[in-house]
């Protein structure tokens, strides 16, 4: 199997939200829930945003925690200036790449932004040697090939521990993921790594995500039931779901899987909202089974129409006996 | 662009989730709301469930739709001949080809199989030669390859109009749709179509949809809002999402597309559940723009965060100025 590791970005992703507004204990809380549950990164929202959410980030890096903490910020001298001494553990750099943003979001192109990159990422190596670097091409799947190709392996060859590949808009495809990382694994160097970041809007995040680890991505960012601008991105349980069908004893050997139904009810408490009815592994109907011919299978052997055994994630199962469409196969 | 046609399967598949009792009334809802919108197959359930669900499909058949009306019956003499005279335009035959479904649920060995098949298949094209006819192997992903290219060979000389491929507990990964659509290209005739059906248990029922059509399938499986089985199957709205950003001008050609906010609306009702706030297009938060860096680009040019203009689906977006992420370079 693989090897990969989770970003969570609750505190990041989950922040542009429409319902993220995090306080300082629910971001303390999230914190130590992920920990616990054994992600093995967390990313926390730019110091740029205020004062007082650079003081939130002091205070998750004081906790200590196993998991490792970034920063996402602009590949920019000032949000790197602000961020290199908040305590986290490494930067999460970012700068659009597709003709979009750079028409109408920072204006600058393809030289430009290499040029930003060495300059910002020669500033952090020299001063602050000991911070884990990435550099993600914003909206990377609608950038021209050849341009990422030229960024990711100057930031490779500038010493980056992590390139990232980002869906921002959510177009991405799966073989199309799976072809540009292995692409992108032939430009920079062997112990880069690659770390995918996909939005959900056609409804190919979790795939998207797990084609990019076969393809060799070593970091994967989800938040807690999914949540992030629009209608988010790739969501830790359903792409712990995924992984699992493929790796099971990986999982439970990584994880403390029977946590996930605690942190998806507390992002939806904290968010104000419920955990969807059609979520993955913790949705109210995930493990219902009704139709008669499943039911009479179901009861010689689970397997028979589950994918994923529900006790790992700490669910139950629902047989709905006597329903309309049982049938004459009921077990009842 | 490849040409597919949709399946809806919102009054078969759909009756199997938890909360899917539709009434007469409902059923001609669903019908005429389909029909109206554009789909071009719509899957009823078995008349084998009572009387009363084989009477709500001779009504449904009585409405004389453009929609072409299937019922979704095993593939056995006695549902065969309950569902003929039903007046639908084709029949869907199931099988399940899996080690877990012959032992766990019929018990059947596939040359056992495939004689069944034989015995229906004959029967049907000696007295109902106008029936269009779909042969589907349950449960295809857990089931050996050399099992069921046999069957779907055998089916094909048989003269079915379409094989399917059924992801029965939702395990299929993209590319292994991908490529197993195209190796069951090559073994059944040129004119026999390829249905994809596939749950959502582990977040791949949209991108295997298209990875399927991506690779020769003719016909794909939907239920408005995904409901069935469990967490249920490639929604309606979100597969719209996917095949849109690939061939804009087609699907508005071929579909109603602002219907579909309307469509959603009907089965949240009838279920009584709400459009889970993560639902793409016509979710809560769909098109809602939170981050300062989003805002100031979707102000010139809304295509720089958005895959899909809403209006296209009926739907509108939300600029959340002012939020605590929102940072200095919001429009407001
Ligand atoms: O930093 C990244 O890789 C991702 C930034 C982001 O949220 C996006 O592009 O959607
Ligand atoms: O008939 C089919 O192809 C699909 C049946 C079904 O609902 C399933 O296998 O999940
Ligand atoms: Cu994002
Ligand atoms: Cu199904």
């Amino acid at each position: 199997a693989r090897s990969w590791a989770i970003i969570d970005s609750t505190l990041r992703e989950g922040e542009q939200f429409a319902r993220g507004n995090f306080k300082t204990d629910d971001k303390i809380e999230i914190a130590k829930a992920l920990d616990a549950f054994g992600a093995e990164y967390i990313e926390l929202t730019t110091p740029m945003v205020s004062a007082a959410t650079a003081a939130d980030i002091r205070k998750l890096a004081s906790l200590n925690l196993k998991a490792k903490l970034l920063t996402h910020v602009r590949c920019a001298m000032d949000d790197v200036q602000r961020a290199v001494d908040t305590g986290v553990d490494g930067l999460d750099l970012l700068f659009g790449t597709s003709s979009f943003l750079r028409e109408f979001s920072h204006g600058k192109n393809i030289s430009q932004i290499i040029e930003s990159a060495q300059t910002v990422i020669g500033w952090i190596k020299a001063n602050h040697p000991n911070l884990e670097l990435r550099f993600s091409a914003e909206d990377t799947f609608r950038s021209e090939e050849a341009d990422l190709m030229a960024v990711y392996k100057a930031v490779s060859d500038l010493g980056v521990h992590r390139v990232g590949l980002a869906d921002t808009v959510g177009v991405a495809t799966p073989r199309q993921v799976y072809t540009l990382v292995r692409e992108v694994r032939k430009v920079i160097h062997s112990e880069c790594g690659i770390e995918f970041h996909g939005h959900n809007d056609t409804g190919c995040a979790i795939s998207n995500a797990y084609e990019a680890v076969e393809a060799g991505a070593t970091h994967i960012d989800t938040t807690i039931l999914g949540i992030g601008e629009r209608n988010g991105i790739t969501p830790l349980g359903g792409f712990l779901a995924r992984m699992f069908t493929l790796d099971p004893q990986g999982l439970i050997d990584k994880y403390n899987l029977d946590m996930l139904p605690q942190l998806d009810q507390m992002i939806a408490r904290m968010v104000g909202l419920s955990i969807p009815w059609n979520n993955y592994l913790t949705g109210e109907f995930a493990y219902n089974h009704k139709a008669g011919m499943h039911l009479k299978a179901i009861y010689l052997n689970p397997g028979a129409y589950e994918a994923i055994p529900p006790e790992v994630f700490g669910v139950g199962r629902r047989i709905q006996a006597a329903s309309k469409v049982t049938g004459k196969h009921a077990i009842a």
